[in-house]
């Protein structure tokens, strides 16, 4: 890595493409000094955007790309259209060709993740991606994984997320050797699928260097913080995170609706607004915003679609942290760490 | 059904046994003056307990049964040594036999799930059971299932779970055909596993006259309420639903928080106290308490362990409910107009 960060970002992905990447990344640019950003996509309509962002100066490039993968295409619809000329593909393979050390996008996650294991490839001997993201709980945050790369699991595969979440967690929390659980119906031994009985049997006997494995969590657990690192199959980790984001926009139309209905609530509300701002910046969805693709030979970080300015900034933020802290060396370490049989 | 509505209660069970079970029963009688109870249990600890409550003065028949399953034991263990003999057996007998149109356990689910199905049997062609949860939403509340009967399923099952959450969905909300999603990890036709691909196919082509199929939603939707029932395997339901609940008591930790950190915020707090206090109740897990067993030969509801009086008293209502408009019947009616090649 070289001593600046190098992130390319696709300027064209997401709900609002250049109007939300342009702004997040002068924004994450104050934070991180250090960055150099690569903005691939449509080149005149960029420019100007750049141009006009003093923030955004100088350590830009803009790369035109003459395609955008639409947010409903079908991954492999944006695969076979997009491969070498859309801002996505080409974002991606600045992380290949070795000109970034991460790419950022708020597109399509189908389309995303199809071309970066095209382009990027797997990190052997990992067989199949994940997605990992920051729950926020009581304690700070967690990692949680897979919120939605795999459907469908087996031990080996939840063992090498063990070890790749591991591998983040150290990394954004400065730890040595995180807790990990496996999400499970129950805390007992005898709960559960095949897939996470035996992963639990893996992990409880192979006794790595850089996990301490905690057992079985369940779905309270996550908002609770009761470990560093989360394991689920991509399925129930995607219901479990929108059931997450649900419950919580559910109870902000309670509390809104609650103080709203009578005279002495309205004015207790003005006295615990500061209280109030305070629990919105907890629940703001954009503070943990950045999908970590986990699994490939590379650095490749994922935007909420509607993220605003503030939300891709913090996508930035994850990609900053990852490429700093060498997130491929550090998997590559503790999968070298691990006997061949406890991983696939 | 007789004119009045036979409950037994395993009057043991539950991290409080009749401490809560006793007043339990008193609340929910005031509510139900139609219904009676079978409580079955250790003799000489209920009879004071109940000749103590004026609202439990007739109707309360006590039946003694000289064991009680503990919260931990496993459900093998506790059908061995439970069989004929522990007061969550004997409850569930009650309902065999015809002296109860419904029991109502606070005891060990997995315990409470193996007797029932022993002692009651599966209703043929359904094959394996589901556990439904009212689940609240901003929209009042949805019928969800298996939020953990079995781990694992197939097209038909999901199918068979479809009919019978719109079963109890059609006694709850009073409806002619409720709504039904499948969750899934998207709305789009191609995504999720085979299984949920295969019951989407299943429930549309089939055109049922008491169930409109809605297609696929995701996590969000459910604290949104968008159909008024959904399907999902017991893994990732259990796992959901546990989510949400982390999720409600870890924004009710941050507002706690939130309210006593500034003099502002407490003076804003005690004029909003009546909001507070409304909020809270929407919140409150017992107000939606009782997991409904679905797919037996009879009516079974589990309260939640650590359920208070009015907890368990919610468990009892849905008893009533599911007992006084016929649960059996409706599942059963709603079985002979599904084409065989659709359900199991």
């Amino acid at each position: 890595m070289s001593q600046r960060v190098r992130i390319s970002l696709d300027a064209m992905g997401g709900d609002h493409g250049p109007a939300t990447v342009v702004p997040g990344a002068a924004i994450a640019r104050e934070r991180h000094p250090d960055t150099t950003f690569l903005m691939v996509g449509d080149e005149a309509v960029l420019a100007p955007l750049v141009a006009a962002e003093p923030r955004l100066r100088d350590g830009v490039e803009i790369r035109h790309a003459p395609l955008a993968v639409r947010m409903d295409d079908k991954p492999s619809q944006a695969v076979r259209a997009g491969r070498g000329k859309s801002s996505m593909w080409k974002a991606i393979q600045a992380v290949r060709d070795g000109e970034a050390d991460a790419a950022v996008s708020a597109g399509n996650t189908g389309a995303l993740m199809a071309m970066s294991k095209i382009c990027l490839k797997m990190m052997a001997p990992i067989e199949r991606p994940a997605i990992a993201c920051l729950w926020p709980t009581v304690r700070g945050e967690s990692v949680v994984l897979d919120v939605g790369a795999t459907i469908g699991t087996d031990a080996s595969h939840l063992v090498d997320m063990a070890l790749m979440g591991s591998a983040m967690a150290r990394i954004v929390f400065d730890l040595d050797r995180p807790t990990v659980g496996l999400l499970n119906v129950g805390t007992e031994e005898m709960k559960g699928n095949e897939a996470v009985k035996e992963a639990a049997r893996l992990l409880r006997e192979s006794d790595l260097p850089n996990l301490s494995y905690h057992g079985f969590v369940e779905g309270t657990d996550l908002g609770l913080g009761t470990t560093d690192v989360v394991v689920t199959e991509g399925f129930t980790g995607n219901i479990a995170l929108k059931t997450a984001e649900g419950t919580a926009k559910q109870i902000a139309a309670y509390l809104k609706g609650a103080m709203g209905r009578t005279l002495m609530a309205k004015i207790g509300y003005l006295f615990a607004r500061g209280a109030f701002d305070a629990l919105k910046a907890k629940m703001d969805p954009s503070r943990a915003n950045g999908g970590v693709f986990l699994g490939l030979e590379g650095i490749v970080i994922k935007s909420h679609g509607s993220a605003s300015p503030e939300g891709f900034a913090s996508a930035i933020d994850i990609a900053h942290d990852m490429a700093r802290h060498d997130l491929m060396r550090t998997i590559r370490d503790m999968l070298d760490a691990t006997p061949a049989a406890t991983s696939a």
